[in-house]
């Protein structure tokens, strides 16, 4: 079994747009329903198994509170391949990768402004791959924590970035097209008012239950609804608070994947300039497996050529 | 991370009171309830992970049909402490264990002659594990291949014991006291004509739906039914089967990890010499967990001391 440590897989993942196709084929391939479990699939030669710890009192020890593995195994023998010990990068670089994929979805203009709500990896993530993978510039961060997001802002503008920490929602999402939330919160914090026409919502905090970001009215209002996986989102995500909540039926959303079938075809994706869409991640094995496949397959590339 | 290969791991297990005395930990664990998930317990600082795969096409391929690994993280902080490569080793080594434990309960005699059936990895390691936990010399060995009988039986002898492969199971029985069923049957071999008073019968090859080694009117006629989980081995073990067939009450068990909690305290077990025993089991979490953190404390005992 080969052993990769985070210094191993870091110069992988800076090859964002080989990335994100790369988790593009893990959606088509759970949309098509090819998983036949969590992290399986015959669109690869391999199954993951992904140890995910999540610790909240590590701060306080000087640890951080995600960490954890992940294993690849050889679909036709069982065979252990690698082991990942990624501190639980990969799973926070393939969410970036499906906020990227998700922000592909958006009705296509010459600018679409991005806009981040809260402050912490996951927040900095998306807006560093959604601004690589649409060619964005201009961006705003909203925490509730001013400081923070001013933090944030200094750090992205370092990079280049046109980026401004604003210090409300609306302001937010007046200089935003695309809106990003981020946050773990447990009660929604991004309300129906603050939602305009050609608002194009990206929801990721919400992947366990208990969590929401949004006001379910926003799902009410939206033209087009897209989950990553249907019953999951119905079971712990936005969508699912949702449905409870009676804004809409638990027919009603559109596949992520299936979208971006569409999108990864000749065919462009067909939300109009003036419709409200929000994409409910609530985070995939398909997508564990094929960053994992890729990083593996990358890796062993390098090792060949060396 | 400590990354141990089988290699590390197998001068370890060859102490195997002192593994046996950890198993007997792990069902003691769970027999208080203590498992807060499969393999998580406050009696444990750590959780483990266990990653178990048999790909019953692998020997063709000229690979095992079983492969593998442990995790072990910190139940603090939940930072991957240890990787076990063991290729599937732990499993059968806390699986003869657990046989080793059971063996324990059966009634103290002069000589408790040891049958096994099935001709296996897990054959020759109950062999191994009891008689050496019991001070046994003396056993039979039954498989459907008389060749392989034989070869089991050849290689035993080679390590000083006394042993013979016969070619019925009435002569297993009647040579037997304590009988251990290993086979991946799915249809009942041993049948209720074989035993007789005093029989105490441990079979564990019925891990999974749909496996079955022993008929299930020999539970109907056992005076004590111990299993390792009441539930799992309703589920899926020959205890389970029983019941379905109308043979014993879903109530009727004793658990096999209370039993060991008598046998590890000053009470002696009091099965009486003529009464017939049956011990189910199915494999735990637990026993996963106790064997992971006892390798893994000597392991890092012994870099302590080099």
């Amino acid at each position: 079994m080969h052993i990769f440590t985070l210094a191993d897989i870091l110069p992988i993942i800076k090859h964002k747009a080989l990335v994100i196709d790369a988790v593009r084929s893990g959606f088509v391939a759970h949309a098509k329903g090819d998983m036949l479990m969590s992290a399986m699939s015959p669109a690869y030669p391999y199954f993951c198994i992904k140890v995910a710890s999540g610790f909240y009192n590590n701060p306080s020890k000087g640890l951080p509170v995600n960490n954890g593995c992940v294993m690849l195994l050889s679909a036709e023998t069982g065979t252990p391949l690698a082991l990942f010990q990624d501190e639980g990068y990969m799973t926070s670089v393939r969410t970036a990768a499906a906020g990227a994929l998700a922000a592909e979805l958006a009705p296509l203009k010459t600018a679409n402004r991005l806009g981040i709500l809260g402050t912490g990896h996951q927040a900095r993530l998306q807006a560093r791959w959604i601004a690589a993978h649409l060619g964005l510039e201009t961006l705003s961060i909203w925490g509730r924590s001013s400081e923070n997001a001013q933090a944030v802002a200094t750090e992205l503008t370092k990079d280049g970035f046109n980026v401004r920490a604003v210090t409300s929602l609306s302001e937010l999402c007046e200089m935003s097209d695309i809106i990003v939330t981020t946050t773990p919160a447990t009660t929604p914090i991004l309300s129906a008012s603050h939602i305009r026409a050609g608002h194009h919502i990206i929801a990721l905090g919400a992947d366990s239950p208990g969590k929401t970001e949004i006001d379910s009215a926003i799902l009410g209002r939206a033209d087009y609804i897209f989950t990553d996986d249907h019953a999951q989102c119905l079971h712990h995500g936005e969508f699912g608070a949702a449905v409870r909540a009676g804004y809409v039926s638990d027919q009603q959303d559109s596949s992520f994947g299936q979208a971006l079938s569409v999108v990864a075809g000749p065919i462009a994706p067909t939300i109009e300039p003036n419709a409200i869409s929000v994409v409910d991640l609530t985070g995939l094995g398909a997508q564990d497996l094929a960053i994992s496949a890729f990083i593996y397959t990358a890796l062993m590339e390098n090792m060949h050529m060396a």
